[in-house]
């Protein structure tokens, strides 16, 4: 977990930030919000707010009554206490790519395997800058859909030793990954005491909350697993074409649905999600890594402190069907500012192609490389007697060269962030090396990650209880 | 140009600041700056600075007192006045690659030639987010080493109608850039008035300033033509291993080179420059996007500030050997500190490659989308009524989509920039338009820039005493 303890950068003066609050308020009080879920909407009706249907009215204050129940930051628990994490304040954790329903290797694009999912579990065990393999890394097209949340479940808790993410298709489901947590973690008390996964549960924005993934957060919360809430929004679709507009509508829904959580289960950690980009207004495709969505991450991490809440969004997105020029700005376009806005807990870090329907070996290890550089990028400096180095040029001179000056040969191993994907080879060495571009070399790096992996150790008698839950429910389920 | 409305990103504290002034104070008083020139020898002693042998030792109430001297902004003309240029305060103005012997066309590397350079200075004047080609965009190879500047000069003035570097390899160049200059524009007086060119005089980093470009600096500040006096700081070969080290020498050679510029013609204007990255300490090899240069870059605009300076820095930076994944991170890796300092002249901004030995045709094309699409993150958000699209709301609904809304018709042709280089293809209609990487995009829009160039018109009697002034000058130099 990696803590940011540079600035932050923000860009909405207070005034802005005014005109932001005043337009959820409204939002929330004029058009309402959506919850298609009895249970949430008697929640809402006994706590005092109107209902109509399946729209609730929400009074600006109650809601924000409800968001103060939350806690500002939290620990998370992972099975080996060295990857636990913390979110909130000046903390970032990173998880991999979540969704894609293709897997690209190399120049092939195909659909994405059980055995695809589990090897980029084994390489998001083996990037020391991923927190987390994430949930769906990519979607295991071979097993069966009702019950492949315990496969991938059951992946996560055994070939990584990381945090994971809850599923959330179903209320079923969710009850699923918590029974399996409860086996891992010890017990019901134990996961409750610290959580143990976190879950993403999206808005179908504009303004509604859909009832699968409200049942899977009735779960998590009841659990006090937190849940990330998430606006799920492609300016021009999904919200408005302006960016104002579209941050107000992220804060209606990501409150909304906070408060919701905090009905449940008062003191629920939450994270308040975004995920903002927006369309080509001419082909209608979705677009990533745009001036758009920089600007609105940027936002957003504003947005989120002045609620006091931990904050999801980030990655590295990107159109590109293939790892190339465009994959490593556009990935940079949305990480750069992921770090500058300060992101708590970043989804999509690594292995994002094709606008998300992609999970890609070789950019997996592209966007790993960009966050670990970043991360030293995000180190404050420290200037001291010995870093000003005075006693190096009296030692070498004008004109000179510091090679090998003293304070060089003290510092040389470490003074540097020295890259594992970058090329600075000269060309002859370069040709002579196979003239291989970042996407080749990436390629030689993935499998050597995975024949150097090793499965972190579990204890025999809970990896057995895990892979008994998961029999017995797969066949409860019919697969 | 642009203007960065933008805040700016700044990472030092004020006692940070007051730590590496202390330090440059301490190295221009102690250790002293060499300047491998007599005249500026004799200027600096009969200013009453200390002088042995090469070395001045400076006392820093002085260097301060000259550098106030210096405009903390000023205009630079371009001959149409439609791309004339501010440089300092929020402006940005952005020039090409600048010096690489070698030149990239897809697959092939080779010398760079006369041919390449006028073709590169077309792109720079067919490319909006250029505001100057720069100078020595690719080396001219195939013309005599004596002469090249004067065809370079020419191509600069004819094929593009943009600001222009004047040539510093040595004083006899440049008075030929400024005399060329003076037919350009009618005249010393008029070019004194509002200067025409800005060039590029490095320091021979650590604390040494060669002779050579010192006596360009003496031509270009007696004819009021601003110079970007530049520190040369890879950190491990020039400069100590450590950042603040490498700030403070640059900080010590900067302002020394500026005070020297006052001293030559006090009022000349003069740009804060830098050229910070650092080596790999295992190879040798310079390196570059570096988290280390990224901080570099973002403490020297704060530095500049500090003095009341315009300042250089930042370029689409890389060591890739093609414009692959590396390339589009590593560029944008600077490119966004460039533009979260506010730098005001942006050099190497497009087509670096290979640690700047190459000019690359592909990348040039990068390297103008990247910027193109940070000119867009970098405008502030407008937030009013309108574009907080309450009425979008009311009309849309819950669940609904805004495609069709009458907020998105009003707005749907400029509300998002679009990019001409991207692809946000789906898969399918990427590969009927032929799987073409973003590379293989770059290579179809160079061409077809080249095939739409339109030269831009000059007075006929203008021109033609250009080229008498090459044809007469390359005579006299043997050539």
């Amino acid at each position: 977990m990696f803590v940011n303890r540079m600035p932050r950068y923000e860009i909405l003066s207070a005034d802005a930030m005014a005109q932001l609050d005043a337009g959820w308020r409204r939002l929330v009080t004029e058009i309402g919000v959506e919850f298609m879920s009895d249970r949430a909407l008697d929640l809402f009706r006994e706590a005092g707010q109107r209902v109509e249907e399946n729209t609730v009215f929400l009074d600006p204050e109650f809601v924000l009554e409800q968001v103060a129940k939350a806690p500002r930051e939290f620990d998370l628990q992972a099975r080996n206490p060295e990857h636990s994490v913390h979110i909130g304040g000046d903390t970032m954790a990173f998880g991999a790519v979540y969704g894609p329903p293709f897997v690209r290797e190399g120049d092939t694009r195909r659909d994405g395997t059980m055995a695809d999912y589990e090897n980029f579990a084994r390489l998001s065990q083996s990037f020391s800058v991923l927190d987390s393999a994430g949930g769906v890394v990519c979607e295991p097209n071979d097993t069966p859909l009702d019950s492949r949340h315990l496969d991938m479940t059951y992946a996560l808790m055994t070939l990584t030793d990381k945090v994971f993410m809850g599923n959330v298709v179903s209320g079923t489901n969710a009850r699923d990954v918590i029974a399996m947590s409860e086996i891992l973690f010890g017990g019901r008390e134990a996961i409750e005491r610290t959580p143990v996964s976190i879950s993403l549960v999206n808005c179908n924005s504009p303004l509604r909350w859909d009832d699968r993934m409200l049942d899977a957060l009735f779960e998590y919360a009841a659990a006090a697993q937190p849940v990330v809430l998430t606006p799920f929004i492609l300016m021009g679709a999904m919200s408005p074409v302006t960016i104002p507009a579209a941050l107000v509508q992220q804060m209606a829904e990501a409150l909304s649905g906070i408060a919701l959580a905090q009905l449940i289960r008062p003191g629920c950690p939450v994270v308040f999600g975004s995920f903002l980009s927006n369309i080509d207004m001419q082909s209608g495709s979705p677009t990533f890594g745009t001036p758009e969505s920089g600007i609105g991450l940027l936002c957003t991490g504003q947005i989120a402190r002045h609620f006091g809440l931990p904050f999801r969004t980030g990655g590295g997105l990107t159109s590109s069907q293939v790892p190339d020029a465009q994959a490593g700005y556009e990935a940079l376009m949305t990480l750069m500012p992921t770090f500058l806005a300060g992101a708590n807990w970043v989804m999509h870090t690594a292995g994002w192609l094709e606008g998300g329907l992609v999970a890609g070996f070789e950019k997996f290890v592209v966007d790993c490389q960009i966050v670990e550089m970043l991360q030293h990028e995000f180190t404050p400096l420290e200037i001291d007697e010995g870093s000003l180095a005075f006693d190096a040029h009296q030692e070498v001179g004008h004109g000179g060269h510091f090679l090998g000056s003293m304070h060089t040969m003290e510092r040389f191993r470490t003074c540097f962030y020295r890259p594992f994907l970058n090329s600075s080879d000269n060309y002859e060495r370069w040709v002579r090396g196979g003239a291989l571009d970042t996407a080749a070399r990436a390629s030689v790096i993935w499998k050597k990650r995975l024949e150097e992996y090793e499965q972190p150790t579990l204890d025999e008698a809970v990896r057995a209880e895990l892979e008994e839950y998961v029999v017995r429910r797969r066949r409860e389920l019919g697969d």
